[in-house]
């Protein structure tokens, strides 16, 4: 939970609240109640942002409140193809202190999401957690792999789905080939791994089955801020609401969590997530099943 | 109908068998008889390839064959992603004197498929056609659109179905997003778009209509010349064999082009594609299935 200040080829946000666990918060929270946070923020957090979490299900137990400090705070712009960004400012603030401690009600917890953060700190979750959660939901990235690959690959033995884009895949397996960089990688932990490709989808990965979940063609990204957050989100979400983790139902969470980031893309921070329905986000799952459909006989 | 000389990450080629024309006959062949080829080729070109094309059903009475000429040949080396590369050599040859005249046997074809070249000549072809096919399919690049441009924008008026990749889309319209390029695309002439994004798959557009088909996530693309090619005759192919242009059956069309483009990048030139059988195309139609098939009640 924290600050971010961005900057689109479509316009400009102040200091606005965003944050992997806030996206990931709100888009599970469609789906399933309680969703039990655990994070960190300053004295500046907005008083309000967190009564509309808790009207939403989301209990803040585990959010720690640091009353002499700032939350965390980003700043980026995004270039012209959405798919890359500069980062302009990377105040860290509260997140220096970040030692998270599991609330006794959180204990039993059956979903995990491990939001993008150091491996040290995933790993220090995972333990504290008893009986070991059903299933375990990890997202990383380069920046880990680059400064702290041993802790990262020792906690990534820990987890059930790892979530990365097609760069990071490439760069913790040393493949170039998506396909044989996820079959390392499966080798490596993770009983399932969702490689997103930003504008050309995603792909889950489990023994020898794959399936592609397309993004939907969407004529503006406003800002893809916390869109990756956001699918994990919905992700997590959707099992811990049907309570079924096999591959066909992973299947369709990925296109749940796909349908929530294509709201998230169309405004500046969580906001767009606050205003939809139910109504919506069915409206844009059935929008990816025609988007797919196709007919043919064989034989 | 030409030669290449190929140079990939995984191999490399001595002068082989290529060109548009080929890869398009090749494929089209596995769904309809006969193929009436039109090209021009030199006294180097193999009369067993010709022999082999006749066994085919690949007619070749609009094949020009110039006796003091060599074939058109192109030489390249691909980068490691396999999306780009760089001309070594261009050797334009007979296709300097290419002044295509359509057999009077071809007349009356129904399904016309417009290999990429100079959109005057494309021009020339369809204006020959009596009558007016039901469907005329051209592909482009580029290229053409950097010298010319006018010349482009007159064909494309007199077209069914475009072929591009999603860079070319973009110059073609000026418009950055992929959506509203496409709508601007088929206010110039083409009814139906086909955007190709390489390993991220194809999109079609139709009116407000969208369809999305992926490419298969393969662990070696051994080399890609000649995909597009045999993706455009996998799905002009289908689309003569079934005498259906609906919407709902060019779906099926890319998705059996997209199937044959698939076992075209497994070796080089089109030797796999004049190996596979029937069953094996169909096996890998099962695939797509399978990979974008997922299962989801909505309300």
């Amino acid at each position: 939970m924290a600050f971010d200040a961005i900057e689109t080829p479509f316009g400009k946000t102040d200091k606005i609240v965003g944050g992997s666990a806030t996206y990931v918060a709100y888009a599970a929270s469609y789906f399933v109640k309680p969703v039990q946070q655990v994070s960190i923020v300053g004295y500046d957090f907005p008083q309000e942002e967190m009564d509309e979490m808790k009207r939403r299900g989301i209990q803040l137990e585990g959010v720690e409140i640091i009353p002499d400090k700032k939350s965390f705070f980003w700043s980026g712009k995004y270039h012209l193809d959405m798919n890359s960004r500069d980062t302009l400012v990377t105040d860290l603030n509260v997140l220096l202190d970040f030692n998270p401690k599991i609330p006794a009600a959180y204990q039993g917890a059956e979903f995990v999401m491990l939001g993008n953060l150091d491996p040290v700190i995933q790993k220090q979750v995972i333990e504290q957690l008893k009986p070991r959660p059903k299933l375990i939901v990890m997202d990383t990235m380069n920046f880990w792999m680059d400064i702290k690959m041993p802790e990262l690959l020792e906690t990534l033995q820990m987890v059930d789905v790892l979530l990365v884009n097609d760069s990071e895949a490439r760069q913790l397996s040393g493949e170039f080939s998506i396909v044989k960089a996820a079959k390392k990688i499966l080798t490596m932990g993770p009983k399932y791994l969702i490689i997103k490709k930003g504008e050309h989808g995603a792909l889950l990965f489990h023994k020898n089955e794959v399936f592609f979940a397309p993004a939907l063609p969407l004529e503006e990204v406003f800002d893809p801020t916390g869109a990756g957050d956001t699918f994990a989100g919905g992700f997590v979400g959707w099992l811990a609401k049907t309570n079924d983790i096999s591959f066909t139902n992973m299947k369709t969470a990925i296109i749940v969590g796909s349908a929530l980031a294509s709201y998230c893309v169309e405004k500046f921070g969580p906001d767009r997530l606050k205003e939809i329905s139910k109504a919506d986000i069915d409206k844009r799952i059935q929008e990816f099943v025609d988007l797919v459909s196709f007919e043919i006989e064989l034989g």
